[in-house]
């Protein structure tokens, strides 16, 4: 595998930072690959949009920017809005049921799913980004679900191990449903 | 102020990647102005070094990445002998007492404090990155105060504000004695 750009956007509150973080860190530290993480604040940031932007690649990263994800994840309706645009072509889309308008059909292809209904099924909203991991390693395959595993439980708080494997099992169903 | 770019790290477990987004997010959430945060994994991080990068503007930020910090904080030997030759002339290294080689005297000021003597007494390693963004605070002033405690409240585990204010204002007091 080449360099894959990763995009997960989302409002605050849903663990965007932290997902994109830990999808960094399986790929780099649980998998031996190269891996950069970023996100940028403006002063929207107040008012809740967020994105993460990870890229993970089998060499060196030279050029830590995203421009055009292969994979974004918009768990809003913003998040669509203002990033569906720039996936490539040949890119894929995940996206949450509860987002109504999406972006006429690209080259790129789009998988709705019910990550934020499931997530608050689970716990609430602060387990969106373990549904988001769960759903994306099973239709990407970005990194394998070991190394996720791994990620996640040296990311999360002691004590939360339970109820964050459950909600990343609850993502991976929901994403196997669509293969 | 104009940009500034930050640079904070040490090895593992010393919660680096977290005081970078921290700070990042003290700016651009709690003060409205604008802060990427960058971190880069290579097959090293299995190793352990870590490093954290933030820029800090009162404008748009479109070059979020760092090639010479204003602010180098340097927690251990590798990090020192990685990363000091690159702080801008007029910069400041902020780095630990147990880093017994430091750089030959550079233009940019040094602050050797015993960061991670103080952790491992208030808490353990893992509270190292509170205690070096009290210091950070009280020698750079590159967020307010009450903007850093805000983001620090908003990104660790319930239940653990107490022990990680504690952290902090050990990190502040000991870096006053220098000023």
């Amino acid at each position: 595998m080449q360099r894959q750009e990763i995009v997960i956007s989302g409002s605050g509150g849903q663990g965007v930072v932290l997902g994109g973080i830990i999808v960094a860190e399986a790929a780099a530290i649980y998998e031996d690959r190269f891996a950069t993480h970023n996100q940028s604040y403006g002063p929207e940031a107040r008012g809740g949009a967020s994105k993460s932007e990870v890229i993970i690649s089998d060499g060196a990263i030279h050029f830590p920017e995203v421009e055009n994800p292969d994979i974004l994840v918009a768990l809003t309706q913003e998040a669509v809005d203002k990033f569906a645009g720039t996936v490539k072509p040949d890119g894929i889309l995940i996206t949450d049921t509860m987002v109504k308008k999406l972006p006429a059909k690209g080259e790129y292809k789009t998988y709705v799913l019910p990550i934020r209904a499931t997530a608050e099924e689970v716990r609430g909203q602060i387990v969106t980004n373990m549904v988001t991991l769960g759903a994306l390693v099973v239709i990407t395959k970005i990194v394998g679900l070991e190394a996720l595993k791994q990620a996640v439980l040296a990311r999360i708080p002691k004590g939360t191990e339970a109820i964050n494997m459950q909600a990343l099992e609850a993502g991976m169903k929901i994403a196997e449903k669509e293969l």
